[in-house]
């Protein structure tokens, strides 16, 4: 077959979408769709049922109902449309509420920031749509706290430490006790109240009925609260209020984003394969791995304000498709490895072991058909920077194809509300279809708690650590002296990074023994303590000691 | 042997720099690098090799010269240690004029803004270590435009259109004739033009001697431009006038940046493995790949202000490891995929793949001692937002240990321009051990010249086209119509691609004919063109006329 008909038979367009996906060099040809045709019914089944109020998170005895919350009349019962209908509804009237001056801070100003404090899922869509669809004089301008560094915290408020009296803050975690997020609102908190403003009067929270976070806003009386719900899990969660009370506070047209979702969910429950732009995603996924683990999505799309994509695209499909077992209990080290930033960029970066390193991938191209809203230079060669944009994609997708390489790409008319809507429901949609290819979960996260709990049991044992040097100040200690003295033997390389760390911050009150000396005390200063290695050797016998009340 | 003495043989410090490798959990031990002890001897001398003047990248007969901008006095000839000082005095004179205001803008402005105009190795360097090292009120502010998209470049001059004449525009090329970069700027002069401004008096350049670009900034007389050699390689340019010279208008120590890498130049010229960390740093991704492409190093920093390292590691690793050929021609397909933003926000994205999907990375975490300048509240626990941070950090490399997934990690006194230098250095000589161990040439990218004619050609293409229509106004063409006009047979998807997207762009003049009428009379409005799709079946006869002139 000529590659001009095979170009045809790989492209699929959605005209009320204003988008296109050209998988004729996917390696989802006519052959491979008949050998899937089996699998891919099951699949669609299965999606059928999820959406139908099917229990699709078996684990955690959950309804998975992402699909829902763009089309709220096909939500498994009454009072779930209900309450969906609700809390959009009660967004907006806040969202209007903001923009207008009705709802002000304490001080009686308007709110020009909005400062999101959420992790993952709660932070990861929103910081993607806010960059892809920001614009000039917005109502509000966005910040992010994604993470408990203190210094990162600093950084942020920083920036905002002026205007705390004009920010909004929105707090946002499903289960209410994500522990960054927590730590992240404290330190927002104690900013508001160093500068004698109540941040409950600035303050905002999603998150789940009756979770920690709902107590203390309850508590504390923030200025409003929108729910989560359990049947929305936190890497599709960025069409609920995670995701549309943020944006729509920027200005971005929630309505338009959940319309674009909502198209494509219908264009995508299309049963014919070869018009079903998600199913064919997945079964390119399936094609460059060939269903096993250790493959890659390369995200390259050739526009600035997506660069933040194949970020989110990383919690969407890693988090749902790295997974150990089968739904059968079979070990199958499941994942589909996603990284990329924006072309032409990135063809200066690691495009070139795309074409010489190993073919285990495949690239998905983002193109936009609109260049920008003015009118464009000629460069040189009568061309625009917009026809060079376009001239570099096609030519790495070309130059992959000439290397074997596996490529598609996503068309949009422009980055709007509606594309970027679609462009969210076209991959959750497809991590459902090869969710369900390879017979895995793809709305648990099993593996995560082991880290979580880990970090625990570490905090437990940094506080016996210090406890123990402040109930015996003035003596110092080894780490194999404490490990000892604790009984947790086993535990030294723990101790020693604890402590390590511990002896850089001041604050803690620990400190190296230097020779006969402390050089806690001799030195307080940082950087005198930072420089508190004798000899190479030293290190492992180095001496702790609680040089002062905590 | 117990766990306490693993972790002390594999811990790496060096006192002088405040900086150490935990190498314990990488699976190098004592077997592996007894097993690789021979290899990693050809290593230390390639390096050594290379250090004293050898040419390295024997394809483009070239010296490999970056390991001498941080030691001028060991270059392979005098004249290149005098060109590397001078280059140094020279850059750092220029950076003390703009921050006294001796150098100002056309209207007697002193310069507040930076615009870089770079595109791979010429951008993700600077932008990391801008990053890494931003602190409040520099004495510039930097932004970025690294690509030719045109949105893109509306976006960053929208934020500096009011303040060009405080902007000084650093426009970074080695060859000096990149099309992004050349774009950027023709980009930007226009709107220096378009405010009355001359933009050569507000403009410096770095690029090779006698390069498109020199011979530009000579016509255009800009302030000052400062050289490349044309043995620093574009992604190991960062400590030459590529990085140091805006990272010196941002108000970085440049001088300490370049003592920190070299101090890691001669710890990691050791030839004790063991005690070695570049060594151990290229052993560790042999050890995970078994030598083999389709691994990944996963690049965890605890520390937002260390965001972007993985992002500049793309470009330096990938760039450099992924190739076909090894050096005695063999098909290998080499590669070390790299990945990563920063802990704990990545353990709510993919770090559930890490530890339940395949096994075939290394994770690098990168820990920070000093939690922030100032003093942390306690969150709950008895805890500090920075022990939470540790916490999740050790928690994560615990649960990854007990996996079977291998880790090592990078640890800071704090974020400084030494340590970032040292980070630098550090990665740097990894690549270089890496690629003599698999026997492949680092510092080329052959493939990556493939996008580049291919985009080219379609450059052509594209004027072809437009030519063809506009020399037959007012008569309308099929796509296969016009690769036969054009005796262009097999084109037919390509010019379809141009076509497309040439229709979205009112600018073009070329339309798409709606039935009998043009739409793009009728409608000059981009919304209308923009659904420009009657039925399905129809694109592929959709018919192209030009409507007016270009």
């Amino acid at each position: 077959m000529n590659q001009w008909r095979k170009f045809q038979q790989g492209f699929v367009f959605d005209t009320s979408l204003g988008m296109a996906v050209d998988f004729s060099r996917a390696g989802v040809d006519r052959d491979f769709l008949e050998e899937m045709s089996v699998a891919m019914g099951r699949c669609y089944d299965e999606l059928a049922e999820l959406e139908a109020g099917a229990i699709a998170n078996p684990d955690e005895n959950r309804q998975v109902g992402h699909y829902w919350l763009r089309a709220p009349a096909l939500a498994a019962s009454p009072e779930m449309t209900q309450e969906i209908e609700q809390t959009l509804k009660g967004m907006e009237d806040f969202v209007q509420a903001v923009h207008a001056g009705r709802i002000q801070g304490q001080r009686g100003h308007s709110f020009k920031y909005v400062l999101l404090i959420g992790i993952g899922g709660s932070s990861l869509g929103p910081q993607f749509v806010a960059d892809a669809l920001g614009y000039p004089n917005q109502p509000l301008k966005a910040y992010f706290i994604n993470n408990t560094d203190p210094d990162g915290i600093d950084r942020v408020l920083d920036e905002v430490a002026g205007y705390l009296d004009q920010t909004l803050v929105v707090v946002i975690s499903k289960s209410g006790g994500t522990v960054e997020t927590r730590n992240g609102m404290i330190e927002v908190r104690g900013a508001y109240a160093e500068r004698g403003l109540d941040f409950a009067k600035h303050a905002v929270a999603v998150t789940q009925v009756g979770s920690m976070l709902d107590e203390v806003r309850k508590q504390e009386a923030w200025l409003a609260a929108f729910p989560m719900w359990d049947w929305v899990g936190g890497r599709t969660s960025l069409l609920s209020a995670v995701g549309l009370l943020p944006l729509g506070l920027l200005g971005v047209d929630v309505q338009q984003l959940l319309e674009g979702a909502r198209l494509c969910d219908v264009w995508t429950r299309e049963r014919v394969t070869e018009n079903n732009p998600s199913a064919l995603l997945a079964l390119s996924w399936y094609k460059a791995t060939g269903g096993q683990g250790g493959g890659q999505m390369v995200v390259l799309p050739y526009k600035d304000r997506l660069e933040l994509v194949g970020k989110y695209l990383q919690q969407l499909v890693m988090e749902s498709l790295g997974k150990e077992l089968d739904r059968d209990g079979r070990r199958v080290h499941q994942g589909l490895t996603v990284l990329g930033n924006k072309g032409s960029t990135d063809q200066h970066s690691y495009v070139q072991q795309l074409l010489d390193g190993p073919n285990n991938f495949v690239a998905v191209f983002i193109e936009v058909l609109l260049d920008r809203a003015g009118s464009s230079a000629v460069m040189a060669e009568e061309s625009t920077a917009g026809d060079y944009l376009q001239a570099f994609r096609l030519g790495t997708r070309e130059a992959l194809s000439q290397r074997g390489r596996s490529s598609l790409t996503i068309l949009l008319e422009k980055v709007d509300a509606l594309r970027v809507g679609a462009l969210i429901a076209l991959f959750e949609r497809a991590v459902t279809f090869y969710a369900s290819l390879v017979n895995i979960n793809a709305y648990h996260q099993p593996a995560v708690e082991l880290g979580k709990r880990s970090a625990g049991e570490i905090i437990g044992l940094k506080n016996d650590v210090v406890h123990y040097l402040k109930d015996h100040a003035h003596e110092d200690f080894s780490v194999e002296e404490l490990v000892k003295a604790l009984g947790c033997e086993g535990a030294e390389e723990m101790v020693f990074s604890l402590l390590w760390r511990l002896s850089y911050n001041a604050q803690s009150g620990i400190c190296v023994v230097k020779g006969a000396a402390v050089s806690g005390e001799e030195a307080s200063a940082q950087d005198e303590i930072a420089h508190n290695t004798d000899a190479p050797g030293d290190i492992w016998a180095r001496r702790y000691r609680c040089v002062r009340e905590l």
